[in-house]
């Protein structure tokens, strides 16, 4: 029954997004924890490594140059300017780990993950919404990482980007966080049953 | 944030097929016993009941006549004729529930599935498969319903039905019990937080 045997033989790429202070990261770091098969595609940025940043594990920091090099090279899924610092996908490593069979999670923006999804029409968006703005809010403002302006400007990303969430294949709310990962793993499981 | 609150209003249809003795009756009652919001569709039927089927609950069982009223009346989403018989699922019941939010499950035979995605393009089509033909073949003696003509036909319907599973949108192998059931599971929930 060769139909049952070949169907999975290709990996899936999940694209997550949504807006910042939902819980992305805690998210996806426990759904990998407890997934086999799934990897997280580690992206490339300019911008200089934080106290508790690794490279190679959560960005490849690289120089503006070398950044530069590789869009010319054509090395990347996607990439975005934020402010002075450029953001990308390395295209090889995602292109390999599905090739092999092994599901790919990358965390982007909305822009970026609208352009993956031109380029990989397969790609499955999930995006990642909170109970309510004034809940993010909340959790922004208890993060405490940001200024109050900073805030301020991510709840009006935030709007824009909930705005998107339209053009998503599914969307989380995370609102209790374990029910937010069983929906998550769901997804996962479910993708990986759907005939292609 | 409307966006979030609306999307669940309406209910799911799945529609559920596979070869006979994959074991669909026992993964459908498990999967509606542990979740809440879902429904299974009584079919109507001519055929007479057999000694453990009880009348609205396996079966609505009704006269030839009255069959041919309802299809004359359009009260069927599908209707199809086996062997003397006529198989149907009434379309009010189905509506209703939708219309409420309730999700409901139809089992029915692959041409009557592709019949009712043509008339409900939402409906999610979700084929069992067993885990070889051999396997399938063993559960059908195993049962002992059946004459061995019996399973010789049936052998034949199944493997002409898993040739039209590529036409479902998830197929589920139905190897282990637990594990069919929890992806399955996993199917509805992905479903539910799928962006429409």
């Amino acid at each position: 029954m060769d139909i049952l045997l070949q169907r999975n033989a290709k990996g899936r790429l999940f694209v997550i997004s949504g807006p910042s202070g939902v819980g992305k990261d805690t998210l996806i770091d426990r759904l990998i924890a407890q997934t086999d098969g799934i990897m997280r595609s580690v992206s490339a940025t300019t911008r200089s490594p934080r106290a508790n940043e690794v490279n190679g594990r959560d960005y490849h920091f690289v120089t503006h140059a070398a950044f530069a090099r590789d869009i010319a090279s054509n090395l990347f899924l996607e990439y975005e300017k934020y402010g002075e610092n450029y953001y990308g996908t390395p295209v090889g490593p995602v292109k390999d780990n599905l090739q092999q069979g092994t599901d790919v999670i990358l965390k982007i923006e909305v822009k970026g993950a609208l352009n993956v999804r031109r380029q990989m029409p397969d790609a499955r968006l999930i995006f990642i919404a909170p109970p309510s703005l004034d809940e993010l809010e909340r959790r922004l403002r208890f993060r405490d990482t940001d200024s109050a302006d900073a805030v301020t400007t991510r709840m009006e990303i935030a709007q824009a980007e909930l705005k998107q969430a339209m053009h998503y294949d599914y969307m989380v709310v995370n609102d209790v966080l374990d029910e937010a990962l069983a929906q998550l793993r769901c997804i996962i499981t479910a993708e990986r049953v759907r005939v292609t």
